[in-house]
Formats: structure tokens, sequence, C-alpha cells
């Protein structure tokens, strides 16, 4: 029964199919991942304990860096990062994307709390090129590349062009930080290990809670005696808590579960991308997806597409995204990473479903 | 059988009964408060939600504030309360107990991060004064008050003196902010609401895992304003998570659980330090606990007692201490809060134990 007064939210939650992702955050996710753990095993206990440990040397190892320390969030491991390397170098002024998790998902935390001031490379619609890099006069500490660059779909840098950029910093002593939050999501279209790709970098934070799908955490890795700097910054955010362990066990788990499934969700990702630009008015971000994320742009405002999208998860009961974001008067986009749920789409409701839309949107 | 080689952290671990605290930290108490809990519930998501609203506005009405906001953290919480009083009165300075968590247990967070200096008040070994408060010549935007001052054993000014300086802090234009880290414990001894306690203060932060006994989380509450800002400075600080939910429904479940056993924690306390007073040597401070806690001191130096100690864990199956503070040549001392594992100790034993021990005391 088709009712089109249905917001766009409430109808992806009520499909039966949904397209991207793990599947929902809810409480399971936590219970699924304390399942096997003995209740007897000791927690954390402000930063040490093997439970954290262990974590932590396994996950250094995995990055090929001679130390790793666990941390509630990104937001907190890479301010530190830049804060320790502006530090040691007396400069307090780093390098990113316009379009930098920093720059625009932390209300300016690393100018309120650090006063790092913040070169802005490139151009927010493109990923930053070894030109941008050379082109900078001012001295800076340090260099964030992030890699897939998330707001521009995830987008990735030739290999060569990060081993060039990577040089580049080093002849000139400028640190190079990874933010990594889709590491492991990017090994399979390079060819690359994590370590492999991390040699190019002096620190690394990666996420738990993306690809990897655990519920919050993160890891910052480096060189030993930075890391144990960062246990300090860690301490004065208030990141250093009596017990991580419900992040670590999550991590661990979940880590465990999907990291072999990358190369999986990267070619689910290709596949879906193609179908949606087989689709009259829509176009993805990267054309040809270099990792299990892209962007889904329509030539058509956000108040067409809506209903159009409601009518979809109604009549075929599958659902592509809860919400698009206006990218101008006639044009839509939403975000897609793919993962566990995509193979749970019947492949033909799907097809269909993306057939019917594509007649849709030549109507209009 | 008698080793004394063991330490005292091990003797510790391997004693049948131990006489403080609700119980080891382990994995099992977050597995015990998930059990109730329905999996399909859905996580929070960066601050917003069912999950952590409902337990926000329940905090906000039990301090008797307008709003609370949920944080990972105390160290986070504080700094941030005091960081919003001195942007608003335009002065970066607070004023707090030379043995505030802030001064010694937070790396300078509130320094670094922050750029606040502290007026350290009245002296180290005793409470806050009104007279230590009308000395201050200077101006500051907010005085920090812990209730119960933990580091010299958990010691309470008279309620009468509370509301005094609460009283001359509104006339000055000060605002008072309420370290409650262990507030719930001490509201049979001031027989008083923690919201009558609260109105005394402009802002207050409580803590999950003291003697409710959950894994890590805090509260901030005062007006809403206040806390819409503390949200701003959460995210700065790296703690605005994606999902806080595993210390939110711990702290929710061990808040319900033991929230209504301080008096009986309050009267344990009592109990077991006329006990410890009776012992040759040994003296609590308060001599008359105010909450669930207290300091043992010993006027024999650490070396010594800790042998006894080891001796008393092995010989009764009861342990008092997994370590001893140096606090002089000839003294040492280690931290007390009764708790569920309180009654689980045999009377006789624990009694037989300390006539033991203060017999021992009395050769010395």
């Amino acid at each position: 029964m088709v009712n089109n007064k249905l917001t766009l939210a409430d109808a992806f939650g009520q499909a039966a199919y949904i397209v991207g992702g793990h599947g929902s955050r809810k409480v399971k996710v936590l219970q699924e991942a304390l399942e096997q753990v003995d209740g007897e095993t000791f927690s954390d206990h402000y930063g040490n304990g093997s439970i954290i440990d262990e974590f932590q040397q396994e996950m250094a190892d995995v990055l090929g860096k001679e130390s790793a320390v666990f941390f509630p969030s990104g937001t907190m491991a890479q301010q530190i990062a830049l804060r320790i390397w502006c530090d040691r170098a007396g400069i307090k002024r780093v390098a990113y994307h316009p379009l930098s998790h920093l720059e625009i998902h932390e209300e300016d935390g690393l100018k309120e709390l650090h006063q790092i001031e913040s070169i802005l490379l490139g151009k927010a619609d493109r990923l930053i090129t070894l030109s941008d890099v050379k082109a900078i006069k001012e001295k800076y500490a340090c260099l964030l590349l992030e890699l897939p660059q998330r707001e521009i779909g995830g987008q990735l840098p030739a290999y060569e062009e990060l081993e060039a950029i990577s040089t580049y910093c080093r002849e000139q002593g400028i640190k190079l930080h990874l933010d990594g939050a889709r590491l492991f999501e990017i090994t399979p279209y390079y060819g690359k290990t994590p370590a492999e790709i991390c040699s190019l970098f002096d620190s690394v934070y990666i996420s738990f809670y993306k690809g990897i799908g655990g519920i919050a955490g993160a890891i910052l890795a480096g060189d030993t005696d930075i890391m144990q700097e960062s246990k300090v910054w860690k301490r004065r955010h208030g990141g250093d808590l009596i017990g991580l362990y419900p992040y670590i066990l999550s991590s661990k788990y979940y880590y465990n579960e999907r990291v072999g499934k990358m190369g999986h969700y990267y070619e689910q990702a290709k596949e879906l991308a193609s179908l949606f630009n087989a689709c009259h008015g829509i176009r993805t971000i990267p054309e040809i997806p270099v990792s299990n994320m892209f962007h889904i742009h329509f030539a058509l405002a956000a108040s067409e597409v809506e209903p159009l999208l409601v009518q979809m998860a109604q009549q075929f009961d599958i659902a592509i995204t809860s919400y698009l974001n206006k990218t101008g008067g006639n044009s839509c986009s939403f975000e897609m990473s793919t993962g566990d749920r995509y193979d749970t789409v019947p492949q033909e409701k799907l097809r269909d479903a993306l057939t019917w839309l594509d007649g849709e949107l030549q109507n209009r």
C-alpha cells in the first residue's frame, strides 16, 4: 500500500531491504560482540591492562608502526597527533583538504583547544595533488591526508601520487598524517597492505565504526615516543577513561569479522554504482568506486527525488537512503557504503526497482 | 599456606573476601547491565536519540537542573563547565582545592587546553572554608567545590558552611560548580536530596563509576543554555561519540541498582572505621566517615605494614587493600570505599583479622 505522505526516513525504516551498510546501529551490535567474551576478563584501567595492551599491539603490527594507542574517537586522536607534530616543529599550523573532518565536523576543536591554524589545500571538489602541496609557501608542521577523501565520494589519488607527496614531505621536514578512517576499505583498490600504505605516513588514525562496523573507537599509531605523548593529551582531553573496554572489545570483534571482507564490499560498490549510473539523471562519484563507498548524485531537486524514493521503498521494499542532501536548486545527493546488507538484497528486486526509478526519472 | 614473598596486590587478588568496593572491574559488569536491554533498542547518534535524551532528562530531574548532558568522563565535563563560566565572565581563572582532581589527575588539561589558571584555595590537608573564599583578592570566574573532598578521606563541610559559601559566591557574581563525583554518597549524611544540594550550585558534575559502580561516564547539569554550549565543547574534545550507549546503559542500570543503598554503605563505613580506629597505630580520616569512603592511616612504614597485610590476607582470607601510599618515612595509608562486597565478608572473620592485626601492630 503506497502512502506518499511518508517521509524518506520513515520509508527507509520500514523497507525490508536496505542496500547499504552492515545493519542498524542497535544495542544487539554490542551484545553480540560480548557474547563470546569471558565475563571474568578484567577491564582495562586508565589505559593499562592486557585487554587494551594486546589490541593496541595487534593494531600497531597491522599498521606497521612501533606503537598504537586506543582512543574513544578519531576527533580526539587526530587533534592530538597534529598538536604533537606542531609542538615538535614549533609551528602551530597544519594543512589539509577543505572538507577535512577537522574543518567541517569538529566545531573547530583544533583551533579552539590547540590554537592550531589550518591551511586548506587545493579545492573542495577534488583531491589534493602534489602541485597543491608544493604551492604552499607558508611553513607548517604537518600535512593530513584523508584516504579515501570521504566528502567527495571517497576518491583516492593514484598510489604513485601518494608516494610522491610522502617523499616531498620527508624532504621538506613536513610530517605526514593519515586520516585513515576508512583505511581497510581502500586496501583492495591499491592492492597494498595497511602497513604498506601506512609506511608513507608518520602517524596514522583508523576507525572501527565505518567499514569495520563497530560501535565507536579509534587507534592512533606511530613511533613510540609520539604515542607516549599522545597518552598525556588523551588524559587532558578527558579520553583516558577508567574503562574503554566496551569499545575495545567491539572493535576487536568486528575487526576480525570484517577486515577480510573489504575486497567483497569493494566489488559490491562497483556493481551497485554501475546500476545507478545506468539510470537517467543519476551519476556516481567516483564513477567507478575505489572502496566500498561512493556518492550518488541526482540531476533533479530533492523535493522531486524524495517522493520517488519513498514510492520505490514501498513498491519494491528496497531502500537506498534515508536522506537527500540538496546540492543546488536542481540537484541532490546521498552517500552509499556497501556492507553486509548488500548480499541480503534480492538482486532481481534491486534491478527491478532501479529500472522503475530510471523510467520515472526519464519522465521528469 | 603462608607465602610472604607474595606482593600485597597478589594477596589482595587471591583473598576470598575483599572488604571494600562492589566487585572487580570485569567484563561481566557490562554483560549484566546489557542482559535486560532489548537488542532492538537503537543506539544514540552523536548525542541524540531517546536512549541518551531520556537518561539526561532523568538525571536533570534528579539533580533539580533544567538540563543535563552525558559525557564519557568527568575530566571532560568539568573542564568544559569551567571553560564556559570563564568565557562568560571574561576571566580565565578559577579556584579550587589544592588536591582537586583537575590539579593532580588531569595532566593540566585545564591549563593546556583551555588556558585557564587555577587559584589553590586553603590548604591541602583540610577543607576549603568560607574564610578561604573571602580571602581571595584576585578576580575569578568560578569556584569548584568537591563534595566529599576525596583526597583528604572524603571530608565534608557542615551544610551551613556550604550554604554560606554559596550565598557569598552569588553575591560576588562567582559561579559555583560542584564536583559531585560522589554526590549520591553524601546525601545520607547531609539528610538532603541531590536536588537540594545541587540547588546551591550553578553547575554540577556526577560520576557513575564510584558509589554507583558503573563502567565509566558522567553527567553535567545546569541551565539549558550552558548545557547546549557544553555540547559544542564536547564535540571539540572528541567526546561526542557516535554511540555512548555502552556507558549510558550501564550507568542507568547501576544507578537504579545502587542509588537507594547509599545510606547502607554509609552505615557500613562508620562501622568499619570504628573497627580500624580500635587498632593500635591506625586512625581513619575522617574519624567518623560522612559517606561510604574514608582513608586508613598507619603510624608505621609501608615496608612494615605490607607484610602484615599479606599475612592477614592469607591467614584470614580477608583483604583490605591492594596498595599502600607512603605518607612519610614512618607512615602510610590507603583509601576505603564500602559497597556491595562488605556484606559478603563474614563479620567474625573480619573482627578476628583486625584483632590479629591490632596485636601485630602493638608489637612494632
